[in-house]
Parts: structure tokens; sequence; C-alpha cells
């Protein structure tokens, strides 16, 4: 990374003309331990679960929407595989999809990108008991693990982990709450985009699920298993396997962020490797990334989950890379005014 | 666009959960006359230009380096054609990079990819007279419709105008003022990195330059003469010609900005064929971004110029295109939740 800066301080722009991107380029020169840094390969695994919280009425849209939605994803269409925003996304940027089952409420038919790694039809009921044993909790990170691998092994530099689940902000919101020491009404939002009255609703099922105290704020694995979901533990399995590999994470939204808290509080190191991609909507995506110290790519009032910000993120990492990588310093490129 | 309205609204996912792409994408369905757009040819023409008002020490940068800048462009170096920024961004999105000779004060040598269209090596030093005379700038606007003109039969669907030239910031800074009714104060900012003391000094050159009454705020054309330069004037052909001809024209930062204004004074239907790129750091930039109604889609605190922001975007632009274009409709994909 110092040797990343000195080359960035000497490229043919004036210093800092480039703002984020200098630093986002740093930090890839660290990630793939090189100042020339070369990202190609782009993988999102779209993790999808089921939660009993569903059960509490907390989603716009019925628990079914679920298995639907990973059905849209491994879909034949005209355009090619999936009929939904990440696919639709990832073929834009040319990244790869992959769908990891992390415990779907319904049967999935078998499909080549689809991975197996449910060991139970949904979470339980988070409001009323624990979401999953720290048993199930464990098998899923390394479920995560394994499709991380998978993907990189395919060629993977920059890996998105996404995620699908009616019912999962509610999740993210008390494992964030708990993680961060909030008040429920602090980090829960509006998912799917439930009304006011759901919204107060859902907070006071964050606040039910807190006030059981089946879990502690230094305790992330514990935490994780009370409050999280199946596809929350994949992705952090995804976290720690990529930055084990040194790929770069793009964290997407809000549960993919309660995620990387969980990551980051079991190996601060992890924190390198991660980048944000943008700001999404859910309220509580900000505290997540203050807490994270990560600077979000853009604004553009995304809440969709899925990894899709973190597909759209892909490009803006691999120009950001490209810069360092491939501009001429003033004195190569007989430009005057490098502060010779 | 009301076709692209009705079938975004019926797409996979929560009303509203892809934010500003979904006003991008129907943005992009009115340029291109479908509501399936489908724009994938990307260009940047840097149109390049000296400023005579370099002479009053406004830059931190000699005026040399606009020539120097334009070799940096066009030199071969081991990743490929041009070591600047725009050449490596560029090279990571897929964009084509042209330049174009709007006035440079040097001698050029021959390469392909450069356009020759000066009239004069450098506009007047718009502190004491009129930067170009009306005849110039016509025929910089005509230099820059056919070079948008050769990129568009090229293949370019979204066409970035880039520029370079020493002192550009204070003619934008000029020309925006004006054509907003502002202070010098308001829209002057640090352009390259000038330090405070120049800072001022650059203010009070923007203040007597629009002392001298040259021109009126309604005489757009007269306005661009007075206190623009050839790049700007060469920017604005662009930005006309790919609008006659149905493409979307990204613009990047402040200098493209005013050359926008421009082009909106003298025809308020280009504003459809706009698409701004993110917000960048010059201080006028947001003033230029609310008079043109145009939503920035990131900040990541770029002021380079070149267009560079520009190219950066145009991943964005294409992936809001293709999530109208291929993402199927819970209908298509038998989603449940579909409001039905």
């Amino acid at each position: 990374m110092q040797a990343a800066r000195q080359r960035q301080a000497r490229l043919t722009k004036p210093p800092g003309a480039l703002g984020q991107l200098e630093t986002l380029s740093v930090r890839l020169a660290g990630v793939f331990g090189t100042p020339r840094p070369d990202p190609q390969g782009v993988a999102v695994i779209v993790a999808a679960g089921d939660h009993g919280v569903a059960a509490e009425g907390v989603s716009a849209f019925p628990q079914a929407v679920t298995a639907a939605m990973v059905g849209n994803f491994l879909l034949s269409t005209p355009a090619g595989p999936g009929g939904a925003a990440v696919n639709a996304l990832a073929r834009s940027v040319g990244a790869q999809v992959y769908v990891l089952d992390a415990g779907v409420a319904a049967e999935l038919p078998d499909h080549p990108a689809l991975i197996r790694a449910a060991v139970r039809p949904g979470s339980r009921n988070l409001r009323r008991e624990s979401a999953m044993t720290r048993e199930e909790t464990v098998q899923l990170i390394l479920a995560g693990a394994a499709a991380a691998r998978r993907a990189i092994d395919a060629g993977a530099d920059l890996l998105v982990p996404g995620e699908m689940g009616i019912a999962n902000t509610t999740a993210a919101s008390a494992l964030t709450a708990r993680l961060l020491n909030l008040e429920a009404g602090q980090v829960t939002g509006r998912g799917t985009g439930v009304d006011d009255a759901t919204l107060s609703h859902k907070t006071r099922v964050v606040t039910d699920a807190l006030a059981r105290n089946g879990s502690r704020a230094d305790d992330p694995l514990g935490a994780l298993a009370d409050l999280g979901g199946y596809e929350i533990a994949a992705m952090l399995g995804m976290m720690l396997q990529a930055a084990a590999l040194r790929r770069a994470v793009i964290v997407d939204g809000f549960v993919e962020g309660s995620a990387a808290l969980v990551g980051v509080a079991l190996a601060p190191e992890l924190r390198g490797f991660l980048f944000a991609a943008g700001l999404c909507a859910e309220t509580g995506h900000r505290a997540q990334l203050a807490a994270l110290k990560l600077e979000p790519l853009f604004e553009l009032g995304l809440r969709l989950g899925e990894g899709s910000g973190g597909v759209l993120a892909a490009p803006i990492l691999k120009a950001a890379a490209a810069t360092l990588r491939e501009m001429l310093t003033f004195e190569e490129a007989g430009v005057p005014g490098g502060g010779e």
C-alpha cells in the first residue's frame, strides 16, 4: 500500500484530483499485494433463506416470494439466465451469478448455478427464540466459504455476497442493534417498503427479540445465531473465505452489512478486504458503515438487496485499480508540473 | 417513456427499490425511443484548448501542461494508447477515446485519434477582452459536432464530452456566473488545486471579466464567445449533435457543465439527452446541476476533468438500461406480490 501511495502521488493529475478513487486504488493494492492491482473477475453469490419471523407480518411480501425469486434468479430468459435485477446488472457488468440455498422454505428444482446448503427450511422465529443453533450457524458459514472458493476458483477477484429472504431486514436490524448497542428504532427500516403501521410493528418485533436477552454483543457468533439468519451466516463465510484468499469483498446493503459487522467483530483484519457499495436507503445502513469505517461509493436510493448495489459498484472498483495500474507518472509521460 | 414507466412498475422488485436507476432507465428509454433501451458503445472526446487568461496566473500548472497532456492522451503505453486517467478509465469500461485540438498553444504531432480543429493557438485573455469571436465560436461548435458524428458513426450510444485546458475553470466560472446571474465568488473554485491566495486572485479575475459587460445572460452564444473557450464551444457542439442523433450525453464536471448551460439556454430540448456523472469537487458544479435539473450519480471528490467522471458513469447508465430491458415482470417470472 505504501508503494501504491507513492506511485499514486506521481501520476499525471493534480494531487488528489481522482478523489475517493485514489484511496480505493491504494486499498485494492493492499488486498492484492501489488502496487498495480488488476482485479478482473466479478462474482455475486446470492444466498437465499427464509425467516421464521416472517410469521409476525413484518414484510410487505409473502414468504413464498423467497422461493419464487430464487426461481427467477435461475430462469432462462431471452437475455440470458435470470430475470431479476441482479441478473440484468450482472450481465451488464460481466459478473458471474451463483445462487446458494441457505434454507428456503420450499422445494427448489436442480440447476447448475444452484448451490444447496440448507439445513432447515427457514430459521426459527427470532421474536420468540433463537433463530438458529450455533451448530447450524457454523454449517452455513462453512457453506458460504465453500461457495466463495468455487467462485474464486472460477476467476472471481471481486466477490459480492448477496441475499434474498423475506423478513431478513428484521433479522439484520436485530443483529445490528445488538452488535452496535443501538435501540431497535435506530436501525429498523421499511425493508421492501412497509407502511407506517407495519414499520412500527416491525420495530416492536425487533425490540422483543432484543429483550429476550438470548445473546450478548461481545459474542458475535452467538448474536448471529440468536438474531440472524441462514443467508447472513452464509455471507459471513463468503467474506471470511474471500479475505483469506486475498480477494476484495463488495458489501452491498443492510443485510450484507450485518454479516460484515459479525465478521469484523470476529476478525478485525477482515475490514481491510471489505469495500462498501452504495449507501442503501435502509435506516440502519449508515450506522453500519460508520462502524465498519467504510465510505459508500454512491447514494442512488437502492433498497433491493440481491447484491444488486454490489454488482453496480464493481466497475468503479475496477476503474480505480486501472488508474493506479495503467496511468503514467509525470516523468514517464514527460508532463511538466509534477512538483520536480 | 410512458411505456417504459409502465414496464418498470411491473418488474420483479418492490416498487422504487432500484431508486435512481429507475428514473435513469426511463430517461434512457426516452432518448433511444424504446422501452427497452440498449446503449452499448461509449466514447469520450477530449477537447483541448488553451486560454489567454492563463497569463493572469489563475492555475497551479503552467500552460505547457495542456499540450503535454494531449501528448499523454495519445502516447503508446504498455497498457494501450494513453497514459492519462481518462485513458485508464476508458480501457476499464470499454470506451473509445478521441482527442480534439480545439486550440492548443503548441504544435501537436499527427496521430490517428487526434482531430484537428484549432482556429487560433488559445483564446484571448477574457479578463481584458472577449475570449473568442462569434465566428470562431461557431466554427468550434461545428467541429465538436463533426467529432461527435464520427464517434457516433463508430458506434457510440453514450457520448462523454471531456476537456483539457489550463485555466479553463476560470472561463467556466465566468460563463456560469453570467448565465446563472451569480457572483464570481459563488462559482469560482480551486480548479487543479490552487491555494487560498490564488483562489482569491482567480475570483478577482472572474469579477473583472464579468465587469467588462462584454455579453448578456440572454445571449448564450454571445456569453460563450465572451467568457468561454474553444474547447467549451466544441463540447457544446458535441452535445447538440448527439441529441440530434438521439444519443445520450454524459455531462462530466464543471467545465462540461458550463457548455451544457449554454446548450440548454439555446435549445431547452437538449436537457432530455443530458445525464450528470458525479458531483465534482469544483465550487460551482452544484449550482450548474440545479439549473440543469440533473441528479449526480456519485460524489467521489473527482476534480480532474478530461471527461474522467463521465467515463466512470457510463457503466451505471448501461446497468440502469439493462434492468429495464432485461428484467422479467412479476407475471413473466411467476413471482407473487406484484399487486395483482
